[in-house]
């Protein structure tokens, strides 16, 4: 198990947290699936996406090869095909199963890719009350990595089911007047100081991914961020005010994209008789108007700021505006799994955490003195180190223990299907 | 329901044998399922193949659409959606679900279209005994049409799976000298006398598609044909003197496919520790060299019949041997699903029945006079005569009952994935 | 040189008479490009076409690999590297030029590419006064051979410069009244008793192409052709009619073709101010509602013929109608370069030969009992036997001596760039 | 005319020198063509680069949209259609040419374009005289914009000529001894203190970029750079030790490009009978083994930079040092179109600017307090802060003239026809 850079201090995690952790994070993989059937599990509607089973698979399969088989003396593989079936990336384990081709293994069945996860439980738990350092970091990293795997599940499979038409009921209960109840209060800047600012972690306390490290001085300037996200009302303004037909406002690859694509509006929605509509968790709905923007890319971030005479905030920025707020939002235990409109009647920063990922302005590239960790988990970050931006805030598919002021995600400009949206900055 | 070319008279089938003939083409169906779980039913590996539940839907659509709406009053469609979801290309009766994303429709369940079609079946249970002779024609059309599904869902099935490398049980234990038991004797030709000669048919009788339809006259040089298909073993000849190396032997088009895809062998072969293996059904085994070859393009069989100064046979001079020889051989019926060795011991034409489709080198184009039915079923198979070739004599996933001489099947040069082999031609 | 299948009868033409030929077509070329600059000339606009200047090397190419070099006793070739840059796809001849890029080859210079057809003109002059049966047939073949590159070179820079929106004046001068000077007379079809009919030619006495060989019998039912070319008028009333917009009417690779190509009209036919234009030669001009339409796919002939009730005719019934007239028309040497209008006043056939090549419903096949010649030309005709249509009867870019009833000319089904046209039967 | 972010003080250049400015980089243009031909310079080899003849006419364009046509009264431009021909990406002056299809533009002939260059130079002569400050900042662009221009026009046209088999000499005489004189001195790293810097240019006193601007502080750690460029020995090593072929050393979209692409080396490297040779100016030679590796995508710099414990440096770093050394080297006045050797015997840095742009591993985002100029200008650079990277220095096709400290190049990361290399840091 690597140590170095992904390692951090677990010494006041006891054995037995560590095991409730992991039975806990296990388990909310499990709810997220309650109503899906093998059918639906088996689903891959791009190569950026994965069938469910396989994050099933993959996220038991990262512990059975990173701490079962190093660590558990006499263990015994499942299967040993699913070496080569459930690997994602880590071109250091060896050959893996096309990416693009995932969604063609029904073989092995559902019930044994969950017979794979018992096994590996059972096994888990096994190890779990002997595990040293070594083993109590891989085990967190592996937990961490599941959580992650368990945001990819949510949106790779509402992704999936959006193109089927007779997948998602749609349900025209909910009128536009109700929605209007939560009205959230008129955008208002919050300002910032600028200067020499702390940003990324050592990670001695708590988990960081090796991308978050090392903590490092940025000279930041005095900058304002929105307290709130943008909402569905102001993107329709910016819409009807030409949005997506004015090349001036858009990025240039960002035109040729949007052309190429046909993009008109986010991804998911779509018009019918005058009314926009949108998917929410199964469900096509009406668009509330006072929920966050969701399901868009970069390229449309960046204009729609351009576009108010605003701009994206850079990484650092959200980093120093973050620290000032507490860690709790709309996260995957709210099990909204849906942007919320923000709460109004209170001043400062509102939706820093949860609901949706928020687009920055910063490419994701090393910070000074960033070092892969040894092994193979060495491919865990640094290899996707071009051509990607940083995202910030975790959504509401992000669980809370998996989320920090430090956290990077990362995606490319022109991928929609995740939970993103933006915060406007001055 | 359309009359006219696509009619036949039925006079000769009793009210009860139509029955007897639908309750045993859907049971049929229903038999080609029985190892295959609704995952792997979901399967689509290519936009020219369905996944099986997809096909269990389309062919019961079609009886759904064509006899009960229009015919049984009363009747009530058993989902509306399934319109859109179950056409496969006919323009005239709507929109449909486009066909490449065939493989997302988890939903409806397997479940649901298994009940589906019983549902349709028992409604059919009601029209067929006070059936007209529209109707007649109608539930035969569908049959026929169910039978070709029956192959495109054994071969979309086994494309799906091929590329699993967990799905498919590796079978070493046929050896090589085992099959030699089943060597076929020499190919001899069998010579036929030209003249002008009638081909096609009026379909008076018995049931015949449009495009085999009107029988007319063709002058045909006198011919010899091969008496049997080209084996494995020949075509192993072939690849060792550098079949796949040697341009002057293809057709353009067929070298330049045969680089863009590398293509080194028929399709589903692999070599393993200098042996050859192929895929029967759902195992690999070690490649039976007596057994036809199959799983080949029309430019791979073109290429071989040049290399052997031979060429491959007109439609017209398949027809008329065929006509010389009994309508049996391993069809679907023997439950083989593989092509089997030419049985030795006899003079004359074998195998013109059954084990594999034979490419012809004539494209399908119209018969002299071909006209259109009226209505939907237009669109069956005139839209397709363009590019494509005739092949001729049916398989071991072709049904009995809807082989005959006239019977024109049709697929474009590069396609692999059905039973397809060759006869050589002088 | 090859004999055989591409050998003729040429005791009758003395060497004078060869040597004739040979300085009139070698200038016809030349003719061809007196309005082109040396940067026309390098354009390529589809890896289809080819550069005018690259069309002036490869004919002069084929003289010094096929005839100078075996047969001229001490011929140096003017420059090695030309056998790799001037070669088109005779793979036995060696390595090629990749052609897509083609239009590359800003160097030889075309001063140098004049050069070196002055070089083999005059070796060419030394070697034909001392030739024998088979330098006859070499030469003959390599002056058809350069007539079919001038109609490719007329059809390739028309394409190239259509894309230039700087190159091609726009003429308005030319009035819609004054076209309807030579309004035709209503198409009338003209009424051919069938029969056992012999189709291609045994080449005794005049030169002819290995694919229209041998002659054979073909069966023949009885058929209409109609008198003359569809013209502009006739096109527009389909397209007026939804006639690209119908799918009922197309073939289905057709309307996938129409649809992705996104075609409503003829290639070159473009819309401005509510009237038509086209391209004529070098200029653009309104629409001539008179003139036979040109520039349209295979798919597009054959969905009007449908939408007017008829078909395509047969390679076939083209060759027994076209023996009945004689062979003179709107050829290269009229200098229209541009199909004209057919002339009124006299009964039967009109522009069989000359102003469109017209598309029949034939595949290009082989003929019963063809071979191909031994030797490099062996891939002249042969290889591309598949996947094409044959077009009959020659343009207005295609040179007098090159045309003949049994000629066949062939193309993809989406190709529209050649001059093409259709003629309806019944 | 632009001001703000683009503008400078000019006040020092007196109306003569602007005057002498003007004449001396549109000559230097001119000198570029020297030994090109008319057909050479219609090339276009890619949608990346474009035909030197658009270069010709986009730089005049630029002088007659931006200067002439706003700024002399009663000019009368050189031809309308220019406007749409020779615009490059100009949303808000309007439609324009396609980029891939400059290729296709014969026509206006050389001849023409070089009339337009003379129409225009006169014109200026009349304007510049009479010159205000919004007309000397938008000369100084246009001169800035010509010089960029320039050192396209050389790599564009190397490209295209790379790619013909026919137009590049072969020359063996440079021995590898007689390249080993020049041998430089082996790597040293120069050592940096960080502390806040800083970065980027106000303008005041000398033009620069919007890009550069404004000039504002970043924090810097302590850094180390080597003293000169990575030379061809180097990377020999590198390829030696299978850097093209293991992937742990690469950028995950890195590899992927280099699997797809089949790089092997460096772009125009090819091996001959267990040499390597390269592309030199019009020439093709042996590999020097102490000139600076070139032509190297920002995935192949990465890559080298990790195989040997370095990592390139950031655009800041680089800044940082340059501002240490005089603004001198191999640019393009010393002719040479070509990077050469660093000198031996002296200590420090060495080929920072010219020779070949070095990769920093920033991405080409805007600095904080960006702002794009008013008017059509205002598409000059912000448009394309996304996806790229900065590189930094110059190469020995950047004029002296347009380098300094602060300039920002940049383009994608897979791009290697540039003049591109890399420096290592620590």
């Amino acid at each position: 198990m690597p140590s170095g850079a992904l390692s951090f201090d677990s010494e006041s995690s006891s054995e037995h947290s560590l095991i409730a952790q992991y039975e806990r994070v296990r388990a909310q993989t499990m709810a997220l699936i309650e109503d899906l059937s093998a059918e639906d599990m088996l689903l891959q509607s791009m190569p950026d996406a994965s069938p469910t089973k396989w994050h099933l698979a993959h996220t038991t399969w990262f512990f059975e090869t990173f701490l079962l088989q190093p660590y558990l003396s006499g263990y015994k593989p499942f299967d040993e095909a699913y070496q080569y079936l459930f690997n994602s990336y880590y071109e250091t384990v060896g050959e893996r199963h096309p990416r693009p081709q995932r969604g063609l293994l029904s073989r092995p069945p559902l019930e044994e890719v969950l017979a794979y996860r018992e096994y590996v439980d059972k096994a888990m738990a096994q190890l779990l009350p002997t595990a040293n350092t070594d083993i109590e970091a891989g085990v967190t990293i592996g937990l961490h990595h599941e959580m992650q795997h368990q945001e990819l599940l949510v949106t790779d499979i509402k992704h999936a089911l959006s193109l089927n038409p007779y997948a998602l009921a749609v349900d025209d209960s909910t009128s536009l007047s109700a929605a209007s109840d939560h009205k959230p209060a008129p955008r208002e800047f919050v300002h910032f100081e600028g200067g020499l600012c702390f940003i990324g972690t050592d990670a001695q306390s708590e988990f960081a991914y090796d991308c978050e490290q090392p903590r490092h001085q940025v000279f930041v300037a005095d900058f304002s961020l929105s307290d709130r996200l943008v909402t569905n009302a102001e993107w329709l303004e910016f819409i009807e005010d030409g949005g997506y037909e004015r090349p001036k406002l858009w990025l240039s690859d960002g035109w040729a994209t949007a052309q190429q694509e046909g993009w008109q509006a986010p991804l998911y929605w779509h018009r019918r008789n005058d009314h926009w509509y949108t998917l929410t968790h199964r469900r096509r709905e009406p668009l509330d108007p006072n929920a966050p923007v969701c399901h868009i890319s970069y390229y449309e971030a960046d204009a729609f700021a351009r576009w108010c005479g605003c701009r994206l905030p850079t990484e650092f920025e959200w980093e120093v505006a973050a620290r000032t707020v507490a860690l709790k939002g709309n996260l995957l235990e709210s099990q909204h799994l849906l942007p919320q409109p923000a709460p109004s009647g209170h001043k400062g920063l509102k939706q820093m955490y949860g609901d949706a990922w928020e687009w920055t302005q910063s490419p994701f590239i090393p910070y000074p003195g960033f070092t892969t960790p040894e092994g193979a988990l060495a491919e865990y970050n640094g290899k996707f180190m071009a051509n990607q931006w940083v995202l910030r805030g975790g959504s509401c598919a992000t669980a809370h223990q998996q989320m920090r002021a430090t956290y990077r995600n990362f995606f490319y400009a022109h991928q929609r299907w995740q939970f993103t949206s933006l915060r406007l900055a001055k």
